[in-house]
């Protein structure tokens, strides 16, 4: 009889499996020495992670984010990992939205005035008809790429190689000035850091809503803080960099910025999908089939 | 040569046409006494539909608004009248997702946290997976539909009688405790005053979030707010009961309502289909045939 350490108590487990439930906020369960299978508890720090060293008959190892950097050196040889990529998708897309459309529909400010009781009316921007650049057009990008068609808002997909349909992000200098807004959905690498600098912002017209949802270092926050201070652009962030982000950093209290703090992943939608996807590598190793999302 | 009052200067006019410019904002133009077709400038007060009496050549009216009631008394007869039947669906349908965002996504509470700069997360609900009841199945209630799929969210749409695939309105009740989300796209009619009431917030959901994109009337609202005051539901409205909603109501400062104000129509996606329409009407002017969007 497999034994699996799962973070959730009401999942489907298949025949020939037991489950010890551990949700990374108390203490472990005693009797880890037979565990073979370990699904990581979501968003509760390092001592997850850190309790991998410590399961003998460990074979394989899922994880619920897609990053898995922090996990590796704690891996021993010969056990495998999977990772969560995707379960986030939809959620870190709900979110982009929801930052855009508060964005064009001045949701900052009818908040603000909201408990004034004053009636007072306003035209807005809109999304429909923006030209929306998508760069790093992953999964993600294309599920808020199904939004932005729902919108009726014209995208224009940017990848770091052109494809069919999908430009090269070398053509990202003659995109710019066409562009009501940039979504950034890139990861941190040494090819996205500051891929957004002086030079791009001041590239775009007057008014382009710059929007990160990927990793704060892609954009250069100094030149961004310049061209906002100057009430050219407008930005609704994500991410940031670094993070935590200063308190005391002028962006947070510019006009025409919008900041939330790094949690367009995280939101009720992540827990069926992730569910799901427990339920269905539980069935491949009760099967001994192959994990899917292995990344090592 | 036919003379024709328009509201833009910018808009392509049919060969044997004169355009003259109004914008309902200045003085209008003098000589008016061979004006045969009048589009009404748009959110411009009561000075545009006043002028309709003083025009003696006056064939054709085009209001660039949904409603006209305003409009018939000044009429002559025998002039017609178009009005601008879906010019404002997508505006209605963006600002409705931005409410829904905003609200699943907590976005007040990350705003109004803004300038303190601190960096604390949470996690929220999602708008993927709702349930959303659709009252008032139009072509708003579609276009909302569409970014509602996008979003992976389950629609319910709701009519007055039910059809293939629509509910009728006689079924609310046993649809309302399981709906995670209302949205109201209702007209102010005999039949829809109040149809939101009591009892049928009683019956939703503890959590659920009720959307008013419609006329304010349909809902009772003091029992929307016994019902918010407890925390027992959630609200983002658009319109009120009556507008302007009196400065002193203790539903502006809720917690967990979000009020904008009569806006979701006013937004620029309106503008270039706005100016389609007057340009496809122009052409059928010219060529003597039937406007579209008749009411009169």
């Amino acid at each position: 009889m497999a034994r699996v350490l799962l973070p959730w108590s009401d999942l489907a487990v298949p025949a020939g499996v037991t489950a010890v439930h551990y949700d990374g906020k108390t203490a472990p369960p005693r009797e880890l020495d037979d565990i073979e299978f370990y699904v990581l508890p979501y968003d509760s720090g390092s001592a997850p992670r850190e309790l991998i060293p410590h399961l003998p008959a460990l074979k394989a190892v899922q994880t619920l984010n897609a990053g898995y950097d922090d996990i590796l050196p704690l891996l021993p040889e010969g056990v495998t990992l999977a990772n969560g990529r995707g379960l986030h998708d939809l959620s870190v897309a709900e979110h982009t939205l929801a930052l855009i459309l508060a964005a064009q529909r001045d949701m900052p400010r009818w908040f603000r005035q909201q408990p004034s009781g004053s009636w007072s009316r306003e035209h807005t921007r809109s999304l429909a008809d923006c030209r929306v650049l998508l760069v790093g057009y992953g999964s993600i990008a294309k599920a808020i790429e199904r939004y932005l068609h729902a919108g009726e808002a014209v995208t224009v997909p940017v990848a770091s190689k052109a494809r069919d349909g999908v430009h090269g992000i070398d053509e990202l200098p003659s995109l710019l000035p066409d562009a009501d807004i940039v979504v950034l959905v890139l990861p941190d690498t040494p090819r996205t850091r500051g891929i957004i600098g002086e030079q791009e912002l001041a590239a775009l017209p007057d008014g382009a809503l710059v929007v990160n949802v990927g990793r704060g270092s892609a954009i250069d926050v100094d030149a961004l803080t310049a061209e906002v201070s100057k009430g050219r652009i407008r930005a609704a962030l994500d991410v940031l960099n670094p993070e935590p982000f200063p308190a005391d950093h002028p962006l947070w209290t510019q006009d025409g910025v919008i900041i939330t703090r790094h949690v367009a992943g995280g939101s009720d939608s992540f827990y069926p999908r992730a569910k799901r996807l427990v339920e269905q590598q539980l069935a491949r190793f009760a099967q001994g089939e192959p994990l899917a999302n292995l990344v090592r």
